[in-house]
């Protein structure tokens, strides 16, 4: 009897072992959303669904965990200090990167453990590559700014592949004391193989031991130019995994950091916003196509590092309306779109109000025409009054009068320029997943991480 | 060995048969946060932790649920057909109540289905008995505004507690063609006990049958104006629970509702705001007492109905600073705080300026002296102009404006004085807890419920 009573005891021992086996995830991608919090999410989700893309994977995951972003000195955490929370599991102070609080500590990233451990690991943003969030996983500086230092802490990492917009600022001829030579000769000197256009990071062999993959000498252009030299944040991905599953038996750990989501978020520019957040989900998109190869092996989690702009899905003067689907409208970035007018003024001697209304109804759909009254895109007399003191130089660019008004037509406020403290919204699927659900801090990520790994 | 090798499969049916006994909870507490999503949660935990309250109940609870709140005809929903979700788990157009959007079908609550089932339900709001949220529970309109009828939905129902506010708007004297008499008088003659006061309240006995418990007029006085006259609303769940409690073997339902939190949200007033979110966190804690008592039969879920204002966790002006603790300065709603200035104007012939200066520093606690210069709560030159134009009756009323100051300072923002499209945030703990987790729309939580029931 005693012995039949044992039965049950060993299967479930050996259900636990077989579970705790399956929670150590082969492969780990931490997608990390800059200034991506719920609107950036919701508002991306349903203008995608409206556009026929259908809903967002980052949203689709069965695990979630509202997630808390509070630095060591602030509860309105900047990108660095957030970085250091999600990467290394402790809180520092905003513009310090993978050190303690009180710069007595070097702090290490789950990036870190995971290369220990015989992991590959591949670290890729949209913006510059040195940059507070990707810089989180490998930097250890006590600001952010040290921009040359935070590269040599790069190439120091020896991780496998680095992808995204080059070195910003000092890459080269700065007077920092710890000038050593061009950020990049040096890399090559590490033996890292570098990628500096499209063609070259699409021809990298999928054996290539050390990749930087660096495209331009800034952030890659923004979705919303849809510039087609540039690699988006999906290819980047795409290319990572195959270099880092490529004869690997013991897996790999990535970041990819949808960090324009961020600028766009400063900029309070929705439209710009939300195809960040689409780019973003394209990269996410890979990463379920290689678990969907790997049952069982891969742990998908994305997450943000903060919100940006105090974004809302509803605006004083829309009421209860909420018309997402004209943020379409909308070309470029208010930015592109000032440099194609001071183009076209250049071009033409008399280049006059209609000639910039003929743009504006170019980019971001705007009707001028008395016809048109009733259209939600009609320009009605307070918002032409707005736009021709934009054109004639006396208050804003046109650019960025034309995307609040067409923001504001269709719905969205913001209520600042800079980060605010909205917690973000974590989800997980896969191997390990169920570890992020409740809520959680921001360095519970790097626990739970550091656990699975 | 073929017998050996059964035990544990009966194991593991026994195991879900369970498992699945469980799952079905004897009490069922559900909590509505009226306009309460992600950044009012977050407002008032972070104030809370400040002011040395703690953390908040509702946000510890296990699974957390993002859900989806638009109506049949609208990303941005109303509570009337919000409510109509939630309880009866079918989508229908704003402004419409327990009926189908096209009309055509009466939709009934999981309320209804505990009540059929033999469960006592109690239904209790901070706002008026028939207003949309609450009647989504009971009522069967095909407009929010039929408040006498809807009343008269609330006698038929014979749930047997109602809580909050008293009848809204028609309860006597309409010339609605369905008028039968007063609601109060038809709720008696329908087996109701009344009780009209906090004295009342408290007085009642355990065994009362029906209980019609409504307080004043309209909605409950605002937490922030703290009257002592009036019930809590965790004083109105804890009555409920002692009634419905008492001698019952089948259990119940209850739904309580924080409708103030809107009303705060409409009008832009975080300081009101948090206060209704921590008198609804308060109710909360009464039913998680009660689960403490009635381990592994209780649920509690908490959510919200949609989003108000479009409140924000950072101010433009504020930069970075996030000041949640001068929210505590504000000692009473805008509109009190214009009733008290309306009285001491008319109390005193000369009343002046610095007379208004005194009441807003005890109302708001701002500092208007040089030597107050450098403290967040000196008002500088410009303020000072704004509310000088207030209290000259140029623009806006003083309480507004003083209210507008306060929580800028603080670094509260806001997009809207209506509803916005943010999912809202549902949470749950205790016996079924895990079925409120990814993603929902507003509806899942009605099929959820009636799956348990």
């Amino acid at each position: 009897m005693k012995k039949i009573c044992l039965i049950p005891l060993f299967l479930l021992g050996f259900c636990l072992l077989a579970l705790a086996e399956a929670a150590s995830p082969k492969y780990v991608f931490l997608f990390i959303g800059d200034g991506m919090s719920v609107p950036q999410r919701s508002i991306a989700e349903e203008f995608s669904k409206q556009i026929g893309r259908g809903p967002l994977v980052i949203n689709s995951f069965p695990m979630q965990a509202l997630t808390r972003t509070s630095s060591a000195d602030a509860l309105i955490t900047d990108s660095a200090a957030a970085a250091t929370a999600i990467a290394c599991g402790e809180k520092t102070k905003n513009g310090q990167l993978g050190v303690s609080a009180d710069l007595s500590q070097k702090l290490y990233s789950c990036a870190v453990k995971a290369h220990e451990d015989g992991k590959k690991v591949g670290i890729i943003t949209s913006v510059t590559i040195n940059h507070a969030t990707p810089a989180g996983f490998y930097a250890h500086q006590p600001s952010r700014g040290l921009l040359y230092r935070i590269g040599l802490d790069l190439i120091d990492s020896g991780f496998e592949f680095f992808g995204g917009g080059g070195f910003s600022g000092q890459h080269d001829k700065t007077d920092d004391e710890m000038y050593k030579g061009n950020l990049y000769d040096l890399a090559q000197q590490a033996g890292y193989t570098l990628a500096r256009s499209r063609d070259a990071l699409n021809a990298l062999a999928p054996d290539t031991p050390k990749t930087l993959a660096l495209y331009g000498e800034g952030a890659l252009p923004y979705a919303i130019d849809d510039n087609p030299n540039a690699p988006t944040l999906a290819e980047f991905t795409r290319k990572c995994v195959e270099i880092l599953s490529h004869e690997n038996p013991q897996g790999f750990f990535m970041m990819v950091e949808g960090g324009a989501i961020d600028y766009r978020g400063h900029a309070n520019d929705a439209a710009g916003n939300l195809r960040e957040v689409l780019a973003f989900d394209d990269a996410v998109k890979v990463a379920v196509e290689f678990a969907a190869q790997h049952p069982g092996q891969t742990l998908i989690v994305t997450t943000g590092d903060h919100e940006t702009g105090g974004m809302t899905m509803g605006f004083a003067n829309a009421g209860y309306g909420l018309n997402l689907l004209l943020l379409a409208q909308q070309k470029c970035t208010p930015e592109t779109f000032d440099g194609k007018l001071a183009k076209a003024k250049a071009s033409k001697a008399d280049f006059s109000l209609a000639d910039a209304e003929a743009l504006l109804h170019e980019n971001f759909g705007f009707l001028f025409n008395e016809e048109s009254k009733g259209n939600k895109m009609y320009i009605n007399a307070e918002e032409r009054r707005e736009l021709e003191k934009a054109f004639q130089e006396e208050k804003g660019s046109l650019g960025t009068v034309a995307k609040r008004i067409l923001q504001n037509k269709a719905g969205i406020g913001w209520s600042s320029g800079n980060h605010t403290a909205l917690p973000v919204l974590t989800t997980a699927t896969g191997c390990g997943a169920e570890r992020f659900s409740g809520f959680l801090e921001n360095t519970d990520i790097s626990h739970r991480m550091k656990e699975l790994l």
